[in-house]
């Protein structure tokens, strides 16, 4: 291991810049894997679904009423109602025996088929039940309160787009048309690497100069949450050969995230790692916290270096990792909970750096709740955060600021 | 089986007064489950957490730089640098071996134990490094750059309150404090009952008359994603004593859902089957689509008649469902993400009725997608929905509403 000395991080880039790098490092997974659709819900679409039957398979009642012709129904009113004779009752799951001829109705329930002869539904509400007949009071047009066979969806005809995350209502849709499975883009495989020899796991007891491991579960909660999965975690010792060794057993990973060893320190070598096993893209960015980042790219998957400080870490998993992620499960971007409030005292930047300050929401107001990058209360005790661009430096009591809401 | 006729829903209520009827009935559970934290992202804090141990441990440098003494310091700049001997290297994870001593300084990596007697740290960019010492070109004050003993979280010292939805920095917080395991509340355990002669299994064949079960689908995806879990799933024919039967068999639920037998059919027997096995609280909303819609109680447990129509239901899922199974959950409200866009073209609603209308929202304008209640298209090809309320009887084309995005 050659000899290291600490090297200041000369240049930042902007958080804009380091945006546009990691959604151009961020490759789409191309990979399908096949899911019941009992689990497809948040998964997106991999290829066009084209039904083969029509929904409804059949003409059906759209109301609980009568199935009769329309015609005979033409004037009818609460005072002069239509008698009709009922020939038969439908139900729903069964099939009708008759067919309806001028004069005759038929009992039906909501999703029933309708009878042959048959072209229109009176709801129950508007008729009253005699011996075998029935008064109708109000006239019907053809085809009211019917479900055309086919109406929802036709057969041959494309439902949902390739592309198309599934909601509640696209898995309803797949199961509209009988599909049981549905190819959907596999998710981001993300390997999370924890660098620094000072980290345990928690459970574990702690030695002294010892902490616990934190970004390695917040990383994982925020993967999650934005169609990510977890593929490799471990915890790296501080040397070159280790990380090396961590990259090249993180190969199945689609995005490695190493956290920690990505400052300026003798021990931070996630930028000579990649030198050596990839190309460096940027290192620092005029954020704060999460200065120390990096991004580069080895066996031609990118590779993000985030700060070891757990508000760091997290606050640029917020504000870097959620939408690099998203765009690598084709996931539509992702736009937090959002409440306008005024600011409840003064808030100083630091010049020259976009600031990502968390507050709390308390009766209306965003009340700071920034500690320090180190302090994962910081992020934890706070309701959101607020952006302060890079050219503002403060921020008065009672300004409107826009709260990102966790 | 007694024979039964059609009857009209006589009266419905207002879709608040059903929303509140569905909150009194939802219990948020008491039992509590424990999880390992990398499980519990979006789950809810059964007791408070206290932390056992201070975080950090020791006092520790927040910058990769130098430990020194701050007053050795004083007067320092570019043009007159302080010149201190540099006498050893604290790494993070290690531990100081001596103390620093005026005119000292130890080469310190970010979260290193800070030496005794020393009391601030210098940047490394503001550092030069010499021949076994180093040039400091700025003053530091005591506490500078340096992350106090407990700083973050102090042992005794509550961190997480009950009740605290657990989102990814909450975890991290419990990672902080070394917690591998947390007490969690249970998620609310459905059954999703679906009723109807008619429905099959998506992946089975389709028998004249039969259409394939929708709302099992759509259900279970509203329900996993908004804090509940699925204890039980079955097909219950139209009779009243398989509805008995099958609530009987959904002891084990905190809440049953049926789907279908809500309306006013010969064969919509939920009403029936809550008469006789519990009550009904009420049968019919004033809300479009989604009128057909019973809550009741058997067993001790609410229960929600449903309409089959998979529009309905899902809509109803949408405006209903997720409040009150949030509240059982102890997920706090849930804010879709809404656009305000002009419409495209006007709406006529239904007088007298809560209408929940699907849109697409298209080159900023909302496009009406809805078409009926029984097709799911209506949903599956929309974005979001606007909601008009009961006295609205016209929405112009051009007026702003606002669209709640699925």
């Amino acid at each position: 291991m050659k000899t290291r000395t600490m090297r200041p991080i000369r240049e930042t880039i902007p958080i804009e810049d380091a945006r546009r790098f990691l959604m151009d490092a961020a490759g789409p997974i191309d990979r399908i894997e096949r899911l019941s659709i009992d689990d497809a819900a948040g998964r997106v679409l991999a290829a066009p679904v084209v039904s083969t039957i029509d929904v409804p398979p059949f003409d059906r009642a759209a109301m609980d009423g009568y199935a009769v012709i329309a015609h005979d129904t033409f004037g009818a009113s609460r005072h002069e109602a239509k008698v009709l004779r009922s020939v038969e009752t439908v139900y729903t799951g069964g099939t009708p025996s008759r067919r309806i001829s001028p004069g005759e109705c038929a009992e039906i329930s909501t999703g029933a088929p309708l009878p042959t002869g048959a072209d229109a539904v009176v709801m129950v509400e508007e008729t009253e039940r005699m011996d075998g007949a029935v008064r109708v009071f109000t006239p019907v047009y053809p085809g009211q309160h019917v479900g055309r066979r086919a109406g929802d969806i036709a057969a041959g005809q494309p439902v949902l787009n390739a592309e198309t995350p599934l909601n509640p209502a696209r898995i309803g849709a797949l199961a509209a048309i009988g599909a049981r499975q549905v190819d959907v883009y596999d998710r981001p495989q993300v390997a999370i690497l924890s660098t620094g020899n000072e980290i345990v796991e928690p459970g574990q007891p702690l030695a002294p100069g010892q902490i616990y491991n934190i970004n390695r579960f917040t990383l994982s909660s925020i993967i999650h949450a934005h169609g990510g999965a977890i593929t490799v975690t471990s915890t790296v010792p501080d040397t070159l050969p280790d990380l090396l060794r961590a990259i090249d057993s993180a190969a199945s990973a689609d995005l490695i995230i190493f956290s920690g060893g990505s400052s300026v320190g003798e021990r931070d070598l996630i930028v000579d790692a990649l030198q050596e096993a990839g190309e460096v893209i940027f290192h620092g960015i005029a954020v704060k916290p999460g200065k120390p980042t990096i991004l580069g790219r080895a066996g031609g998957r990118p590779v993000l270096g985030m700060p070891g400080n757990p508000t760091s870490c997290l606050s640029n998993a917020h504000v870097l990792l959620i939408p690099m992620l998203r765009k690598m499960a084709r996931l539509p971007e992702y736009v937090p909970q959002t409440v306008t409030v005024p600011l409840s005292r003064r808030i100083v930047s630091t010049t020259g750096r976009h600031q990502i300050y968390t507050v709390r929401v308390i009766d209306g107001t965003a009340v700071p709740a920034f500690k320090g990058s180190s302090d994962i209360t910081s992020m934890a005790h706070a309701d959101g955060y607020i952006e302060i661009p890079a050219q503002t430096d403060i921020v008065e009591a009672g300004e409107m600021v826009n709260v990102k809401l966790f």
